[in-house]
């Protein structure tokens, strides 16, 4: 179904500006993956409301892993269409592609593919998730597909929420290429236009900020430019309210000849208005590649990994490697591969 | 034709934020005027590098009267779609439709038509202006009609340039609902993100600036909540560049019982790069209506025109309005008829 | 003098939007820095570019301490006049005073007050201070009070650059009220709309950043809605540059009965380009209060100073508290006075 297809399809396009690049002139993963957000939640939100009842909002509960195909860069425009492909009872599933277009030489290319899924929340009361509106199928088998996706990704929610409860402590003077070296963290006071209609934060703009933080850290380590080239799949927990502060912190955990991945952590604090303790709201992988000037993939010094947890980490790291990559060999040629 | 019968359409989407709106949650018509104007330099641009040859940048000309037809609200999607409605040998001409979505109550409104003429200006020599790839028509008469436009802008853009001459000065302790007691001027240092491949400030940007100063005078003048009712044609005579400081200052000329009439100028200092004086860039005349809460218009305090200048700019606004009335009697019915 | 007065004052005027506020409406500190330094800049760019010759980008050197004295909310209008008020040979001092505006109401406030010490830079060279064409005094009485400033300024500018060394080391498990319980840092990636002409962060974006960390430093130790009151002089030593990581780390030193009093460190960390070591670019002393939902100062819960350095900070800290103190007790009455 392309994006002109119909009510259930959507396009948001935009000029990629300076601010929204490094200084090799590629985009920020970030605001990519800000702009398909914002493309998913507004087709999703829409589409629970299309019934008559009680208004919603829909709430990004989860991104599946998310690859960066191609970079974009500065000056180009980027064209963002989503559509509906799968409904559960209280689950939207969104696709969302990609285009650069090159308004200069007329060049596309796809940049991304992502698949979102969204619960929608009530407006009167924010805990309280609303039934679906059921889409209709043009295929049996596009309804059949889906529910095997929907329910591939519920086990894998329960896997990444036992994992939840790490922290990462501070290191003084660490030595190059240990994790302690390169791992980051910043924090952001929650304003009004990082929010929905609630009073919560978009699903967007905390990834946003989380690939700020994970090429920090990529950066720190090997001290070129660097570009996201993958996410793995990220799981929205716990919602974060307006006026919240947030931590988000990321260490490195692997690192294969041509690709770094990094952890990141997403803790929010309700300091002023409640009584609320600290707690995570999100944590995803993500890796990166380091670029020559010429774009093309560089080594990447090896990460030391010294306790016993890092060692551990950077093996779990090697094994989420390992199955992206025997994924990939049967089915396309992005970025990351080596 | 609509916005998704070919290449020579596209769509920009956007959810309005806090920071699009003022204190009652309506959207800034300069963040429409913007977003209208980025829809227009992507076509335009892209029309224009579609054969073989020198590429260029597509630079904003001028924008035909604008009416804002209807209010956006906060939450909101606005949906920007343009098309090329006519090219001659130098210009574009860029229609742009502006539908406002509610996407809790699915309703949707038409709140702007606009349109923007542009020239391509060569990447190589900023003042070179290349030739326009000719559209094909459906109809022959679309052709014509198109021409007649042509014709029409390009005898009023030569009018507009005798009047650019005009100074804001400042008045010591003013009269409440004289000329100067509302007027008011900012400034604003360019930055990268302001401006085009080219170094230049996007027409959008200077109109967001335009609208912003209008609004202040306007709030200043009645004291309530106001939103933009119309833009007359903007004429953009010079080009603006990075690292400029822009001076944008406004004055009402004009008030009807229920609108009131505001005169924008933009000036450009050039004020490091180079020993070239400041100069006028772009002037227009903004109409805005005071609102009451429930969003229906109010009287506004009449200006007291006191110099025998402002007298006469008075009478040159009142001549304006009874011709936008009368041409309105023939069309529809925007938000400032009374 | 007025700034209406001629070519040496410049007024730059903007609404409050929401997300220049923090939860209680109150605009930040830091925006309003923010906006005195770009007026500073433009100001002092305009003047040291005057005369014929090397072009050059006035740079901030030093920001004299600032009070804030009244609250600007959202919404308002905030206007920011600058005019130089004395020349060295290589340098120039700027007065700033930014009001506050209800359009509404027509209530104006003086919000702030600032002196700013610019050095011009050559466009070429950058590590080149050229020389400042001599303004011209009204009272020979003026130049004499300015030469006395900047002799003065340049004493103080001395002394702080021997504080500069100190590190904020993290803490694990920090008790309440104690100076680990509070410091916070986060890290900031210098995008292009950062920086001046020259590719150097504005200081006034440094500034903003500053005051965000000793908001959240300042909040966290008393759980309460928090507003800066005064800004300590604030020296910068060193530019930071495009591209940089930026590290800004806060830490209380002292409380009085209803005052907390933050210092703000900024690192740079140039990571990419140069092989370049991190550097420390800025330090500062920041006031908060703690203000209830009807704008009056709360009590602040007491700092727990444990280490002796901590005890020393504490100490010296009370010491800058009780010279403010005797110091007002001359002068007027703004928003910390108890």
């Amino acid at each position: 179904m392309s994006a002109c297809a119909g009510p259930a399809a959507i396009q948001l396009s935009r000029i990629m500006r300076p601010d929204d690049a490094n200084i090799a002139g590629n985009v920020h993963g970030g605001t990519i993956l800000k702009m398909i957000e914002e493309a998913g939640a507004i087709i999703s939100t829409r589409h629970c409301n299309s019934q008559a009842g009680e208004r919603c909002v829909a709430a990004l509960a989860r991104v599946e892993r998310t690859d960066f195909l191609s970079p974009m860069c500065i000056g180009e425009v980027a064209h963002v269409s989503a559509e509906i492909t799968y409904t559960s009872k209280r689950s939207v599933e969104v696709q969302v592609n990609v285009l650069s277009e090159n308004i200069l030489t007329g060049a596309k290319r796809v940049t991304n593919r992502a698949t979102l899924w969204y619960v929608p929340l009530s407006l009167k009361n924010v805990d309280k998730v609303l039934e679906v509106p059921p889409i209709q199928y043009a295929l049996k088998e596009l309804e059949e597909e889906g529910k095997k996706r929907y329910e591939e990704q519920k086990l894998e929610r329960l896997v990444t929420k036992q994992r939840n409860g790490d922290i990462i402590f501070p290191v003084i003077n660490p030595e190059p290429y240990t994790v302690g070296y390169s791992q980051s963290s910043l924090i952001h006071l929650v304003g009004p236009s990082d929010c929905t209609l609630h009073g919560f934060v978009h699903g967007g703009v905390t990834m946003k900020l989380m690939d700020e933080v994970a090429g920090i850290v990529a950066a720190r380590h090997c001290k070129t430019n660097i570009v996201t080239a993958s996410v793995d799949a990220i799981n929205f927990h716990e919602k974060i309210k307006k006026g919240c502060v947030i931590t988000i912190s990321g260490r490195m955990t692997f690192t294969s000849n041509k690709s770094m991945e990094i952890e990141v952590f997403v803790d929010a604090d309700p300091f002023v208005d409640e009584p609320k303790e600290r707690y995570r709201a999100v944590s995803a992988f993500f890796t990166y590649v380091s670029l020559s000037k010429e774009g093309k993939p560089l080594p990447v010094p090896q990460l030391l990994a010294e306790s016993e947890d890092e060692k551990r980490r950077f093996e779990d790291g090697k094994g989420r490697y390992l199955q992206t990559k025997a994924k990939r060999q049967v089915q396309m040629q992005p970025l990351t591969q080596q």
